[in-house]
């Protein structure tokens, strides 16, 4: 998928969200634990209840793997299901991979090739060597930690050099990389007094923003600082949307989460003249 | 495994070999794609033949994501091939994980209990909490991404901050987590100029060392620099050994590969006086 084609999307649903799928078997209502597979029947209800206010899913490996074969027999599911029933739907596999070129080169192969995903989230600790691989891919997008929205964030990725925080300088040096328009970053929304700098030193990119929600960022902020001309945000929401109800109207309540976000983005897109 | 019993082991096998397995369809023996689960196969070979020689193992989990959920019911038999048949062989997954607390959890949910390992590789780029859940599995280990093999590790790092680059910050800072010495650490073979300072660091942790063959390091160097009291080292080699010949006798050659890196460390572990 390409930028524009994501674009292009965001003016017609009015929505810059993405709802994240990190299914735990013990949070789920308790009727569906009967089905056969029980993650896929989830992950399909809250799939077909809230594409109209999506633009973008993001299956969340750790949450698939944890429950072993079977997880990731479910995982290929929902993966098959978003890309055939969605495929105008923009879909992260939010992996964080990141290993030496050859290794690279095989997580790629997996999430782009073998999953279908347009995007994969990349940690950035080896360097350009080791994110290469997943840029060489055409109309897929990588898109590397930055500034994530744990408290822990702050041990190093603001770590100081030359008068840059570490992941200024990787903002800056990963756009000097090779196919570096496939990038996009992650920043979480719990760090919106970094969006003014982050904007300087990436204008135009496409920004991951997970934390609103259950992590406490604000929406709010996150628009104010991070839209450009072209949206260039994804935010994400995880939790706030899929465990809204453990009864049997989770679907309708994950629906209506993610409506009130929708109807939320449609006014910031509006005031921001890109709608 | 507690570094006791792996020290033990150490000694008595006089050896601190890893061997990697990064199954790659396109490098193994043409005779064996005709079984049912080629990469099974080749792994249980490479296994059984090199065992004598290696207190370790370390399945590089891109490679077997590569393939999909085919490759991922490879992974799960070799899993448990190795810790059924071979229980005294520390077993790591190279997985370089890496996400916030709740996710985290998850990774080590998958890979300490549902698969089996002792060990995981995990990226140090999100901090402290994204460490600790699996810190805090008893007689598990974290090993820890510090000085990567690849060229391209100097790109982040090498960042310098009040005279500690961001690779040594991160294991000054972690030696004061809750549960350290739950962890180990990865340092690549070609980075032996700084093993020395690495080790007044961390005088007490294992390094996982990969990095020597096909990559280039030299085994000499590392234990010259990096042996301790108590071994210390874990020395990696996957190509070099997995693909010492693609015909009838390469589970031989792996043996044979294995074997001359286990007489050299033999070598040095007398030198140092461990053995």
């Amino acid at each position: 998928m390409t930028n524009e084609f994501l674009f292009q999307k965001i003016k017609e649903k009015k929505s810059f969200l993405c709802v994240g799928l990190d299914i735990d078997l013990e949070k789920i209502p308790k009727h569906l634990l009967k089905e056969e597979d029980p993650i896929f029947s989830f992950s399909k209800a809250i799939i077909d209840a809230t594409h109209t206010y999506a633009v973008a899913y993001k299956p969340n490996l750790a949450f698939f793997e944890a429950y072993g074969i079977e997880g990731l027999k479910s995982f290929k599911k929902v993966s098959d299901y978003l890309h055939n029933r969605y495929p105008d739907h923009f879909t992260i596999a939010d992996a964080k991979r990141g290993d030496i070129g050859n290794t690279a080169a095989r997580y790629a192969k997996a999430y782009f090739e073998n999953f279908g995903y347009d995007a994969i989230t990349v940690a950035p600790y080896m360097g350009k060597d080791a994110v290469s691989p997943f840029l060489e891919y055409k109309n897929k997008r990588t898109i590397l930690l930055v500034l994530t929205s744990n408290t822990s964030s702050k041990d190093f990725q603001y770590s100081k050099e030359d008068d840059l925080l570490l992941f200024e300088k990787i903002l800056k040096y990963s756009q000097e990389w090779d196919n570096s328009k496939n990038l996009m970053y992650v920043v979480g929304a719990t760090k919106t007094e970094f969006l003014k700098s982050i904007r300087k030193l990436v204008p135009n990119s496409f920004l991951l923003v997970p934390g609103v929600g259950a992590q406490g960022g604000s929406l709010r902020d996150v628009a104010a600082f991070g839209l450009n001309s072209q949206c260039g945000l994804i935010v994400n929401s995880s939790r706030g949307i899929i465990y809204a109800s453990d009864n049997n109207d989770f679907d309708i309540a994950a629906a209506e989460k993610a409506k009130i976000l929708q109807l939320e983005m449609k006014d910031y897109l509006k005031s921001a003249g890109i709608i």
